[in-house]
């Protein structure tokens, strides 16, 4: 099963019905999921809770071409109404702030209706680990938008570790840099801002809940390793904040490879500077998400060679979710989309009886409660003045 | 008018209604359309005549979940009965070969249908000068995809142009460089190989017509110059290769500015390298294609500096067709998507009797033409030994 | 005073006399000095205890074009028969393995001959101490060759961040990344991998000795910031290494600014990637050694920009030690001669009685401390399952 | 016999008695000469005309510390005084604006005193051939400084393709892009410019002559290939200006090799920007002098690597001119000072009556006289409107 252009069809034969909670007027990352959504043309959106009342989710609606009737002043009634509907969704995005994640997504999956949910899973470990009990009590599958495993590199670096190119890892280093809260914008209203800098939506974590999951959410999902213990240091450094806009982590793995990890929010020059560096006892690999086709690969005692996405040595894993060839910019909508597409294939097999090809990859409802640990671990060790804290 | 994340609704209320002639099963571009006019909600493909014979398009056409009715073994069938339709088809997405380009979009222009066709014009100005005859005589628009003109960055550089960042402009460096046609892979059969180096679906230009007009487009679009003459020297490298697969242009300007053209298919190590340089006497641009989010700009006598996509600086121009935060990479199929839903703002604006936008960019016919006029000049030129030729 | 090309004169209207202890056949920071003594003409190479028998000393000074004479087989007997001669050397570089420094540098500065010392300080922090004391009680100069320190653009930083470029300093992310140590070379008997990883001659740090200082010296120079405590965990990942090859290492500095050091000799892909950014309330930073006349600066909010060598915006710290225009790059070999070059302005000054200028700069003893000191604190807390340690 | 750390020792045992013409207070070139001599120690600086008159020579010369009886007022007095001396200069360095060249380097080579001169080898082309036939009639070495041949990459690529890389040569892209004379600053009396500008001092060629020449003589000496014809397109931008100041050149090669050649120096954004692109049947080159260390190369169908100085797979022509370890960058000094140890080489070769190791590679007076003739041909085609013109 290939994402590729022109051949992205409907799963199955047919668009897939889709709700979204969240994502109404003035907000940004639903619009991102709606174009994710669109891009290979899975899903079709139906139905929305666009918003926290009835009218101004409808307002929402209505730019989008949604049925007003479809368009619900709250998630609990529109997985009520959805669920009872024979042309209801088969599945929702949630794209609220992180503190919703838990009770919206709970609502559908005990509905049967498939959760395409956004990072992180939710705001703090409880609700993970409840959601993930609601999970695994449903039928219906979870799908956690970890985006950056969807850029072809991200899954070409993947397959190479676990082939063994990198040999046995020892250091990995990633880092998130970004620099829009070098000043205090929440304290002038930006809504993207406040939402992510309020406890009680983001959960205890601002920078390692907010960019700090995705480091180390692709360095996992990279390198194959499991976090043992890490030891934190994290700063507020803008006067006022009420979480960390900064954060510089140590990190020890199961079977003694070491790394650093490094979030900012303030550091100005950042816009969304995601680099991931692995390096292992036979080579090393170098990528970052503003140039996101290229992975530059040293095998050790060689020259550094430069792989693209759909260039000469592309394997299997980037290739199946490339969809033009290389030389031709994918971005981020494409990674994102590939969630999505991802998405598409398991509930397509889900609905066909049949088991999901092994070669479809997305993160799971796992992997977003092990981000939740991280942010909540990250949290509790610099707390101790930097000590190890086991995961 | 913008063009933005979560915003990007159907035009006028409801998606415009698009037939696609050509891009079926096996075909490369024939997706990136389909692509392009899904990522911002406007189109939805109806409609196509995918394929030479009526099964093979119904069998491409059920892959995209076309009603089988609707899938026509020929262009002239779908326009003609398209026509007829109450629910009939308001655009079409011409994506044949060359030569197929100026029957295709005529017939749909004839019967005022909105035509969105893939680049060159045609494989012949005299084609050219028929089809834009035809655009002129019809009500219908017609829309060129020359989709690097979609990139903000592109659209960024054009402003400040426009505006006068650079000054009085002097020197125009293009080039589009790629690799693939280093051997004879049409020798082999390889499809796009194919059909690309045969005069008769191509036309008399083989790397100046597939790439040298996108360069030639993109220096035009973004300087706003005219060219005057051109010399040129082209050569087939490959034995046996029936265009030319390199291609040396001198150019000259109206006003006096002078450009160095450079177009190859046998350039080992270039994907898709599209570059434009561009000096004047205030300051110098650089942009390459590959990595599109980046305009380099000198002011004469300061610092270079990087304006980014939605970054600081960025103005309203690139701002209008950027759909997520600086940072986060906008890539090919969104740059293809703005042409699209520019023609989708032109149409709508047609539907309503209203004026379009003067934000709304395209490239036009007369930009075709232009094209078209350009590597018949180069191959002109390059017969009498690279004598200056005007245009 | 101006480093510069064509003025590069001898300091004082003659050639300083310079003797040199260690470098001799086979050796490789030897020729390095010589290169960058000769560079700006202000050192004449005169004298030298190259090897550890007077035999191998003169052989290795034949190559030299030194007299046999003043080839001496211990730095005991250099530093004695110079000391008497009228002509006799005036300044002696040091370049052994570390655990010679202090005895070497001993010896010439009891005897009122200056001091220019390759990196690290000592082998551990006593001798460091007892050498300073040493520097203390001697009339002659010692300078420390942290020859990153003399790249015209980390001047240029150093200058912009103490004219408040970039505001108040928040985050220090430091680096230096080799890969010549990934396999177990010192088992090979390759001298260079033989004495850095043996702990009687390097001391007790591997690579944060070896080039760990080199970062910590680095970001201090530029900062101006005093480190307060680390917190390290360092590894021995090849098998049977009796020293660090990889250190993670978080820094908390007096006034509140945190930072991340890496120093890795095990990271394939990696020749001698030191990279400094540095990010405050008002602006951040980057360099990189391996492309060493470029600066990127970011004032918060404003575009990136590039100041280079020369080019606009470069200020008097930088073109006061750049000796040819931007755009023709200057290497580590220009870097290193601007610490011989500032040693003999000084010497200079020295000599007629005067006070250094101000505006030169190079690595003191108290650098040189430091810098011992930084790695017995990564060795300690390391031991210490990564606890703080002051400084 | 490899230039080296440490190695660079005396050629012959001996420095060579060098002498200077021209290179005086306020000069640049000069400078850069006196460095490039001193790098690796093979040359001894003893005499001097520095300047024009005797007085002004003496006091440029007292800033090199030379013996005022060996600093003259004419390069005649020069080579008719040192040519008695028994210590008299064995080498003289012409380093004048281009129109010297060739009565300065007739007078030493008529003497037997080796040459060692700037590029262009003269202001024209009569002049070329006659210092051609001098250079013939002397039993002296006659060394031009194409400095950019010095680089090990660039010895690099040449070593490549001469043993096939790239297979046959099929396109060579070169340009050198400045932006310095953007504006009429030869009108203000800078020194540089005003030379630069004179066609009575430089030529008839502006950037041609100035640049052109480089870029020229690189593509030339790293291909190997003969240039058969140009045709070029000549600007003058600058309102005033009595030499071109942008040049746009096509290339025929003999074999049939194409190429696109472009000088500027009105390129705002660019301050030494040369750049060598060259494409074969195998494979593909790219390097650039800002950023000199790095080779990029292609095998076609294979991943792009980066071939760094003293890396993995850098052979014995970048090898045997190294100096220090890949990864400290070499710069500019360095490869001007490979130009002046080849010549030594060639020296000590010469002295001792054997042949010159094939290993060792300079420009010489044949590179020189087609670089003038390089220069001519590009006017001659210009003012033909572009017509070809065989060399």
């Amino acid at each position: 099963m290939t994402i590729e252009a022109g051949k992205s069809a409907p799963a199955g034969g047919k668009r897939i019905r889709l709700g979204m909670v969240g994502g109404g007027q003035g907000a940004f990352i639903g619009g991102v999921h709606r174009m994710a959504a669109r891009l290979d043309d899975h899903f079709e959106l139906v139905a929305g809770a666009l918003s926290s009342t009835a009218e101004k989710s409808i307002v929402s609606g209505r730019d989008l071409g949604l049925d007003p009737e479809r368009c619900y002043g709250s998630f609990e009634e529109m997985a009520e109404k959805e669920a009872k509907r024979p042309d209801g969704i088969e599945a929702v995005s949630i794209v609220t702030p992180n503190h919703m994640h838990y009770p919206a997504a709970k609502a559908f999956l005990e509905r049967g209706i498939h959760v395409i949910c956004d990072k992180p899973l939710t705001s703090n470990l409880d609700d993970a680990k409840k959601l993930k009990a609601a999970a695994e009590a449903s039928k219906a599958l979870f799908i956690l938008t970890h985006n950056y495993t969807g850029y072809p590199m991200v899954r070409q670096a993947r397959e190479m570790i676990a082939s063994g190119a990198l040999g046995d890892l020892r250091v990995v280093q990633v880092e998130y840099a970004q620099d829009w809260l070098t000043e205090a914008v929440e304290q002038t209203g930006a809504k993207q801002a406040v939402w992510r800098t309020d406890p009680k939506q983001s959960g205890v974590g601002g920078a390692t809940g907010d960019i700090g999951t995705h480091a180390f959410n692709l360095a996992s999902f990279v390198t194959g390793l499991t976090l043992k213990s890490l030891a934190a240091d994290l700063d507020s450094f803008v006067e006022g904040r009420r979480v960390d806009d900064n954060g510089h982590v140590l990190l020890r793995f199961e079977g003694g490879a070491k790394g650093m990890l490094w979030c900012s929010q303030v550091a100005p020059g950042n816009e969304n500077a995601l680099k991931l560096r692995v390096y292992g006892t036979k080579g090393g690999f170098e990528w970052q998400q503003e140039n996101p086709n290229y992975l530059w690969f040293t095998p050790f005692g060689e020259q550094k060679r430069l792989v693209t996405r759909n260039g000469a040595g592309a394997g299997a894993a980037a290739t199946r979710v490339s969809r033009i060839p290389g030389g031709h910019p994918e971005g981020y909508l494409e990674a994102f989309a590939t969630i999505y597409s991802e998405a598409a294939l398991a509930i397509a097999a889900f609905k066909a009886g049949k088991p999901v090809d092994p070669a479809v990859v997305y993160p799971t409802i796992d992997d977003g409660v092990k981000g939740v640990a991280f942010v909540e671990a990250c949290v509790a060790s610099s707390k101790k003045d930097g000590a190890w804290v086991s995961l």
